[in-house]
């Protein structure tokens, strides 16, 4: 089957690549960490979103190829649909919609309790960035508690999983640090960018009540900041006014 | 009586000035904040700290006056005995040793719930400081409520009390802090700078039981340097060894 990757440490070398076909047994990143018996799910892959790390690998600025291969199949911001399921899999049947989370654990206390996304290691180990394959291929395998369920109402935005859990993840842990204030209620944002990471953070913060300004270089309107708008914040390019303007003319709440 | 001052906003300013004595029914800072009927305590000053925000205020980088005022009465680093107590204090008597605290609160809800030291409001009323003459004289007034009673045994060390307040807040928010992480056991710290500051923090990392570096310019042995050894801490002066050579040596622990 086809896959698009790279050969880290070579600027530009991304390329289609005949790759074997995976089988629900197959163990795609023993290296790290087994897939237990009966856990494996096989996945169709319908889209790969690329993103600004995607570029960075390309540019061998970043990446490493699995132990013993000298190419990375590129691709982290998975979503597919399930064709098969180990006998010990419950959580998933073949038809559903999937996206695969990106980093695997390795040894640290915080890999141990499941939140290897804030490993204290110094190596990371990520499917389509580090030292594991990604999902940029017709196929891939990997163990059912990597892969997130995605409603069939959702499909179109399925892609966004990845990404979406970024901006998730930042929000939450910047509001778990403030609580070290005993009271913290924010009431204005300012996201700075309208890329994928930052309009999604846009709506998170959106969603939790904030005044939100969003901004970027462009001036609008143009896609971006309709999205922005349309979430319910401000766009504003930093093209027409400074962030410090835009700090005095807007105040605090 | 006799007070140190400077005049806001004109550079080597200090000097030694005459001002009336306080009585206890004195409000030394009702612009900002009342003393209830009955809670004041009057304090005979001991021992006053000088530190860079001394030297700042005196440079007209930094303090204002209080309304009405050209001076600013200097010293935020108290030492006293108490004098006189009204008539509602009961948690202090005449011979007691106390440190005063620096800022009173303004209006936002960390002031309200009794954490003006982590006020989110813009202007700090700090006396010595900021719009509210300090302790470099020979007497002064204030609340019960800002009063930090210091056991005569610790006599020789209760002028350290405000900066040792400083050292311990910044550690414990650093905790708080990372709460966000769930789990977060630190083996190892660097204190940046063997002043006060730095040798009180040294202090108080060892006694979470961290392995600490001080680093500083100046070559040992000297003074600082011994105070930091005699903590259990190694010091390093960052002429003999750069931050990050230390850092490559030391490794993680």
């Amino acid at each position: 089957m086809k896959a698009v990757a790279v050969l880290p440490g070579k600027p530009n070398s991304v390329h289609l690549r005949e790759i074997p076909q995976p089988k629900l047994n197959d163990q795609p990143h023993a290296h790290v960490c087994s897939i237990p018996e009966g856990r494996a799910v096989l996945v169709k892959t319908l889209q790969i979103g690329v993103d600004a790390t995607d570029r960075e690998i390309n540019e061998a600025l970043y990446g490493n190829a699995p132990p013993g291969g000298e190419h990375l199949v590129i691709g982290h911001e998975s979503f597919g649909e399930v064709l098969e399921v180990g006998a010990k899999v419950t959580e998933l049947k073949p038809g559903d919609l999937v996206s695969c989370t990106v980093r695997r654990p390795g040894g640290s206390i915080y890999d141990k309790i499941g939140r290897n996304d804030i490993t204290s290691e110094e190596t990371y180990y990520e499917r389509g960035i580090n030292l594991c394959h990604g999902y940029m291929t017709e196929m891939f395998v990997d163990d059912a508690e990597y892969m997130v369920k995605v409603p069939p109402q959702l499909r179109h935005l399925g892609v966004l999983s990845e990404p979406a859990s970024v901006c998730a993840k930042a929000i939450d842990q910047a509001y778990l640090a403030q609580h070290r204030l005993q009271v913290w209620s924010p009431k204005r944002a300012f996201v700075l960018g309208a890329g994928q990471i930052g309009l999604l953070a846009t709506m998170m913060l959106k969603l939790r009540g904030l005044d939100v300004y969003t901004l970027a270089t462009k001036p609008g309107p143009h896609r971006k900041s309709e999205i922005a708008t349309a979430y319910g914040a401000t766009y504003v390019s930093t093209k027409q006014e400074s962030m410090h303007d835009l700090a005095k003319r807007v105040g605090k709440p």
